[in-house]
């Protein structure tokens, strides 16, 4: 099955063609553009350099489908066919994510103009999190709140979902792997064996922290939108909400400036004065920068307190799981998040840690009841196989009393 | 020591004289008053009241302190005599408490009027929270922000450093009692003993959950202000920063309409919509009120991720504690709070719980190696003992050569 991937910024369209099976994945092409004025163009020139370079058949005729990985959509979640609903969502929900919302709705109706016949899936980043506990999807918030969409959604769903899926890979939960694999097309169905609690630390540009329980997401520290929760690069993460009306009340902000503030301004950035990617504000802070060592000591207290909480909300926790720029290619980070925790059963072998830079394993000591592993992801790759997953089950679908039948006889 | 105690409101005032000594205190008086207009002529009618009913010199002559237990003035925090950097740091930060610091700050002025040579003595809510880490106070804000005060100071401070005390004292810690008991006079003073790790639940019409290592706080659930952390009786809690923002730019609402939204219409009474007493909630909830089951169900979901994210940053806990209404006569928030946490060493034993309603007492199971306690309050003789303690080392200050000697010689 070919599946093209697609990634859409404000003023920037990336690519990757894969050739999909049940037993892996090939790269046939990448490729990308940057500030981009008219998407139109370019997906159509896009698609011309696929024909060329990869031999894809004119007008996508052998293309099975284009994926797009969505942000947030409010109720409309899920791995589904991109169509005016999701555009309606997404509109709707724009301003939670103004950056990526209105580039995707966009993306997604070129596509249909370049290639009508190939179909479009829309992966939300919100879609992991379909089966959270009611009392944990909801801020304290009045009626009229609620109802204007406002409620705790969850992000990074793609890559936390491959992180259950891997984890329990690594450690022999073949169950949970099947059931993580085809989670969006079965549901949350039920596991006998014993519960297998993961915590997944999603750690780079953007940043968050998900427990899983069973293989299903039970919560983020991102919630309405994409700037809560962790501290990011730029943006703020989690802060107290009568923060804005203060400044605007007291230093005569407007709302563009604090929204301007909070989610450019902020973060490591805001925290450091030494940049907005990590490496930059370690360096700062071993020459002795006081600001960027305290962001980064601010960045490990906030990773803490998620993991905490679900950790104590799971009774406990199997695997600790860090991936992402962050996660895979920062000991002390991993050190910083599990220290001081022997009496609960979490520590690090420090010489593990230390040598796992980008590639996977266990950097848990010797003993340790619970886990704690390094997985690197590759999103587009995650995206694709939902994509697949998705096409899978929609072409069985159409031949849905075979496939019951197939059921009946195995 | 006779101390009286004001408790000030928008439009209410209520008082408290309390006889103390190191043995303990005695109840001389207390009154109150509502729907108050000018508060100079209550004030004096109050003072009139106490010389005609308890006995007290005119003007006040035989009163050694007027405590003020004030909420929030940044950086301007601890018990200490309520001077004019008191007022001025209260007016600053009036935007972050305003039902509450603009009555202090004239209630202070008026007592000045009235009896002038009295010790006017300020207790700051955020007072215990003097010693957190400096990584666990900062949101990731750019600096401006950080400069105009946006910083979590955490608030119930009188009501969890009593637990610290009490919970101490509960366990035989004698070390952790005087330490506690004289915190701010002689500071974040060292401990040699085996840390002690409690994690304090001040559940009530206003609730928090504060962590506390070696009898000092090293955090709140509330943060920059009174309306952060839990859910609270008509409060929203923590709430991701984007929403205000998504609230008046797609349903219209203005800055104050969110503000009393979020603070007057949130909350058990947002959620529920059966009213901002726990016992309205419960008692819906119990015929049928799905809505003021959800309520109930997210305050324990919100607790539990707070005294999750302290009981992680500890490494553990020694005694978790529970006071305020909600607190000490609702065992199935108790319960709820810590359920399925037997692999951590938190269990609690139903029956003693079941009996424990206004009462001091452990409700732990036998052998959970975290100790469960339920500590009741009493907020106004928790500030009268401050004060009193403030007024000893004030007095004792004055003859600071004496009390060196003294020190030596014992």
């Amino acid at each position: 099955m070919k599946v093209l991937v697609a990634n859409l910024g404000s003023t920037s369209f990336k690519y990757r063609l894969f050739d999909i099976t049940e037993a892996g994945e090939t790269l046939l092409a990448k490729g990308g553009y940057e500030r981009v004025e008219n998407f139109g163009e370019v997906i159509e020139d896009c698609v011309r350099s696929l024909e060329e370079d990869a031999h894809l058949a004119p007008m996508g005729a052998d293309l099975d489908a284009v994926g797009f990985k969505c942000v947030v959509g409010g109720e409309v979640s899920g791995c589904l066919e991109a169509d005016q609903t999701v555009l309606d969502a997404l509109e709707k929900f724009r301003e939670v994510a103004p950056a990526h919302n209105p580039a995707y709705a966009n993306g997604i109706k070129q596509f249909a103009k370049v290639m009508p016949n190939v179909p479009r899936v829309a992966l939300f980043e919100t879609a992991f999190y379909q089966w959270t506990p009611e009392p944990t999807r909801h801020y304290a918030v009045p009626k009229n709140w609620r109802d204007a969409g406002i409620r705790r959604y969850g992000f990074h769903g793609a890559s936390h979902k491959f992180i259950a899926e891997r984890s329990a890979q690594l450690i022999g939960r073949e169950d949970i792997v099947e059931k993580v694999q085809h989670l969006y097309q079965q549901g949350n169905t039920d596991i006998t064996e014993k519960p297998l609690r993961v915590i997944s630390c999603h750690l780079g540009g953007s940043s968050s922290v998900t427990g899983i329980h069973n293989g299903v997401a039970i919560g983020s520290s991102m919630g309405f939108s994409p700037q809560g929760g962790l501290p990011q690069n730029n943006r703020v993460g989690d802060l107290d909400t009568m923060a804005i009306p203060f400044m605007m009340k007291t230093q005569g902000l407007s709302l563009e400036e604090c929204e301007h503030q909070l989610t450019k301004e902020g973060g490591l950035l805001g925290l450091s004065g030494a940049g907005n990617d990590i490496r930059d504000v370690k360096d700062a802070a071993s020459k002795g920068n006081q600001d960027a060592r305290l962001a980064l000591e601010i960045q490990i207290r906030e990773i803490r307190r998620w993991v905490g909480s679900f950790f104590f909300e799971m009774g406990g926790a199997d695997i600790i799981a860090f991936t992402g720029g962050i996660g895979e290619y920062n000991p002390d980070v991993r050190a910083g998040v599990c220290r001081g925790l022997e009496e609960l059963g979490i520590a690090v072998d420090g010489r593990l840690n230390g040598a796992l830079m980008g590639t996977e394993g266990f950097i848990s000591a010797n003993g340790a009841r619970t886990r704690i592993a390094v997985i690197p992801a590759n999103e587009e790759v995650v995206i694709a196989r939902e994509v697949f997953r998705f096409m899978q089950s929609r072409n069985a679908g159409k031949s849905g009393v075979n496939r019951e039948k197939a059921e009946v006889n195995t």
